[in-house]
C-alpha cells in the first residue's frame, strides 16, 4: 500500500495553497483506492509528491496541476489519454510496465472486469460502409511515410511470428505471412481473396512466393496506392487485382479467403455478414483464415482508443468471433493464439518508433508523437497483461473434407 | 427424385390387401417428401417395393410391415432406432453411407438444421453427480471384455490420431495420447490431473512415457478396476492415484489438467462449473487440454442416442465450449479439429466390432449387437457429414506467459 501525501517529503521551493490542501485531502482516499498498488510515484509539476508507492516504482507520473488529477479520476482512461497527449502529464520511466500493471490490477485473477451495463446494450453495433471508409482514412491515411518509419520494410501492420529469440521484426513478419500461406496450403494458380489488404504485403507475398492470383479489397486510398506500387516493383501486378471496396463486396468463386487484422475494425453486429461473405467466397471446397485481435472475455474498447485511434473498433472474445463461423456453414479447423508474439511485435514497433520520434515530430508535431507513443505502449501493455489476445482461425466449409494440413504436422489424412 | 410405389415392379408372390393399398396411398406423399433423395430402396418383408431411389442405391431397407414405416414417419430417429434394434428393420448394403446421406440431406448447405424450440428451452440442463455416475454405469459398465473385443489394446474409447494412411488403430491411439502429452509439454515429476480417465490408457501413458504423477478421476467402477490392473501390470501404479469421483471433486495444485472425452457427458448447464474446476486445478502457472466431440452449431442430441446410448449426453458447439473458458480466467491457446480422424477411428472400431459380432452376440444377444452396430454406424455417419466435430482445446491461465509450444512448431518464445 502506498503512502498518500507523504509529509515526510521535504516541500522544497513551493507553496502549498489552502485550496491545494483541501483538494489533496479530498482526493487522498480516492488516490489511495485507485492508485493503491500502482508502481509509480505521482507528483505535481511544482514538486509536490501526491503518492509514493510502497513497492518498487517503475515510473514517475508528473501532473501539471491538481485539475489534471481530477480529470483522470473523473474520466479515467479518456482523461489520462487526453492529458498525456496535450502534455499535462509526463511519464518518466517504464510507461508500458506502468500500464501493464494498471491493467493487471483491474483484473487481478486474469479475468476481464465485468462489462459495464451501458456497453452490454451497445454490443450489437454495426459499422456502415461509409463509417468503415472514414474510420480507415482516420488511421491509415496518416501518410505512408509515417508508417514506413517504424513498420518493417514490407509494411505489415499486424502481429508478426517470432520463430526464435534472435528473430528480427522483418524476419518475423515474413514468417507470419508464410505461416498464413502454409495454413492455407496455397497452390500456384489458385484464386485467393483478401479482405483488408493493408499496404499489400501479404497479397504481394502470396503472389510472389506461391504463384496464386489475388483479389485484394481495401477501403483506404493511401494504402491501395502504396500497394499498387509495391506490386509493380516486385513484378507481380499481373497476379493481383486491387479493389477499392469493403468485405461486403466480395463475391463467390475463390479457393481461399484470408483476412489479417480487419475484423477489429468491425462492430459485433457485422459478424454474421462477414460470416456470409466468407462462406460465399470459399463455396463448397475452399478454405480460409481469419486473423484478429481478440479477448478472453467480451469487453468494450478503451474509450480513448475508440475516440482517437480506432474509431468504432472492437476486439471480440473468441466466443464472439465464433458467431462468425456458427452463423454460417463454416467449420473451425484450427485456432492459434499468438498473444505472446504481439507483445514482441509491439516492443519492436515501439523501439523503432522512438528511434524515429524526432523525424515523426518534424513530419507532424509533439502532440502526435505523444499520442502514438501512448497508443503503442497501451497496446503492448494490454497484450502483456492478457487483456488482448491474437487469434488466427483456419476454417473450411462444413461439408468439405479437403482439409489443409496443420502447419508443422504431418496433418490429418483426407478420406 | 425417387419413384414411389413403383407399379412397374412385378408383384411376385404376394397379395396387396385393400388396407395396404390405402395406407400406401396415404404415406406415398410423405415418403416422397421424406425419402426423396435417400439412396436406398424401401421394401416390405412381403416383397412390396415402397420406394426406389432415382439415383444409385447404397442400401436396401426392409421393413417387417407398414406399421414400422408409420413408426419411422411418426417418431423419426427414435422410431427407426428402436425398430432397427428389435429386428423390424433390416438394412443390407452400406448402413453408414445411408445414414451419412440422410444427415447431409437434412443440412444440405452444411449448416445444422434450426434447433427445435423445445430444445432451446432445455439448453441449460445440468447432469447431477448421481446422474453422472448412473449414466456412466449405463455405458461403461457393460463389461470390460466387451470393449476389449473391438477397442485398441490400450482401450482408448476416444478419437485417435492418424499420421498416415497406413496407420493402424493401435498406432493412432498411441499417437493421439502422445499428441496430447506434447501439447501439454509434460515434464517428469509434474502433477497432472485427469477428469474422466476411461480405462486408464492416457494416465498410464503419461506416467510411463513422461514420468509425471497422475491423479485420475472416474465415476465408473468397472473402468477404475481395469485401470488399476493396467497400472500394476505396467509398473506405474506408484505414479497414479485412481479416484472414484467426478470432476467437481478436483482440487488445486496441478501443473496440468487433461480431459479426453468427458465433456460430452455433461449438460450445457455444467460448463461454468467445469471451467471453475479447470481454473482451480491449473492455478496461475499450469496449462490444460480439453478434448471433446462438438458441433459447428448448437444442436440437440439425437433422441435415440440419448435414450439408449449416452443418457443426457450433449456435444456442444465450439462457441458453447468456449463458455467454459470465458466464464473462468482461462486463455485459449490452441484449438485443433480432428473430425476427419474420428471418421477413421469409427471405421476401425466398426470393422473390429463386426469381426467380433458373433462373440458379442454370444456374450449379450442379437438385439445388443444391432444396437451397437447402429450406434457406431450413426456416429461415423455424423462425423462424415460434418454433424459432429472433434475439438482439442489447449488452455492456460489468462495471466500465464509460460505457454507450451504448439505441437510440431518451433513454438512461440516466452517473454
Amino acid at each position: 500500500m502506498g503512502r498518500i501525501l507523504d509529509d515526510s517529503q521535504p516541500l522544497q521551493g513551493r507553496t502549498r495553497s489552502l485550496i491545494g490542501n483541501v483538494v489533496d485531502a479530498m482526493i487522498s482516499p480516492l488516490l489511495e483506492r485507485r492508485l493503491g498498488e500502482i508502481p509509480a510515484a505521482l507528483e505535481l509539476a511544482d514538486g509536490t509528491t501526491l503518492f509514493r508507492p510502497a513497492a518498487t516504482s517503475v515510473a514517475t507520473i508528473e501532473l501539471r496541476d491538481r485539475a489534471v488529477l481530477l480529470d483522470i479520476l473523473a474520466r479515467s482512461s479518456l482523461g489520462f489519454g487526453e492529458r498525456y497527449v496535450d502534455g499535462s502529464i509526463r511519464v518518466t520511466g517504464d510507461l508500458v510496465g506502468l500500464l501493464e500493471r494498471s491493467n493487471r490490477l483491474s483484473a487481478p485473477d486474469g479475468r476481464m472486469p465485468r462489462v459495464p451495463f451501458r456497453h452490454a446494450l451497445a454490443r450489437g453495433y454495426r459499422v456502415s460502409r461509409r463509417a468503415s471508409a472514414s474510420n480507415a482514412a482516420h488511421h491509415y491515411d496518416l501518410g505512408n511515410d509515417f508508417y514506413a518509419l517504424w513498420l518493417d520494410p514490407s509494411m505489415n501492420y499486424t502481429c508478426a511470428y517470432y520463430d526464435a529469440p534472435e528473430t528480427t521484426l522483418a524476419q518475423a513478419q515474413t514468417a507470419k505471412m508464410e505461416r498464413v500461406c502454409s495454413k492455407l496450403a496455397l497452390r500456384a494458380g489458385e484464386r485467393v481473396v483478401e479482405a483488408g489488404s493493408g499496404w499489400g504485403a501479404l497479397a504481394v507475398h502470396m503472389a510472389e512466393r506461391h504463384g496464386v492470383r489475388v483479389r485484394a479489397f481495401n477501403v483506404s486510398t493511401a494504402q491501395l496506392e502504396y500497394s499498387r506500387e509495391q506490386a509493380e516493383r516486385r513484378g507481380v501486378s499481373g497476379l493481383i487485382e486491387w479493389i477499392h471496396g469493403d468485405y461486403r463486396e466480395i463475391g463467390a468463386g475463390y479457393d481461399a479467403f484470408v483476412s489479417v487484422g480487419m475484423l477489429e475494425a468491425l462492430g459485433p453486429g457485422d459478424h454474421s455478414e462477414l460470416g456470409r461473405t466468407m462462406g460465399r467466397a470459399v463455396g463448397n471446397d475452399g478454405r480460409g483464415l481469419l486473423h484478429s485481435i481478440g479477448r478472453n472475455q467480451p469487453y468494450p474498447t478503451d474509450p480513448w482508443i475508440d475516440r482517437y485511434i480506432f474509431p468504432q473498433g472492437y476486439a471480440p472474445s473468441l466466443a464472439e468471433m465464433l458467431s462468425i463461423f456458427e452463423s454460417s456453414s463454416l467449420s473451425v479447423l484450427d485456432v492459434e493464439n499468438l498473444r505472446i508474439h504481439y507483445v514482441r511485435t509491439l516492443a519492436d514497433w515501439l523501439e523503432r518508433f522512438e528511434g524515429a520520434a524526432t523525424e515523426i515530430e518534424r513530419q507532424h508535431d509533439e502532440r502526435f508523437v505523444r499520442m502514438w507513443r501512448l497508443y503503442l505502449s497501451a497496446a503492448q501493455a494490454a497484450f502483456r497483461a492478457g487483456w488482448l489476445q491474437l487469434f488466427q482461425v483456419k476454417f473450411a466449409p462444413g461439408l468439405s473434407d479437403r482439409l489443409p494440413k496443420r502447419v508443422g504436422d504431418d496433418g490429418p489424412p483426407g478420406r
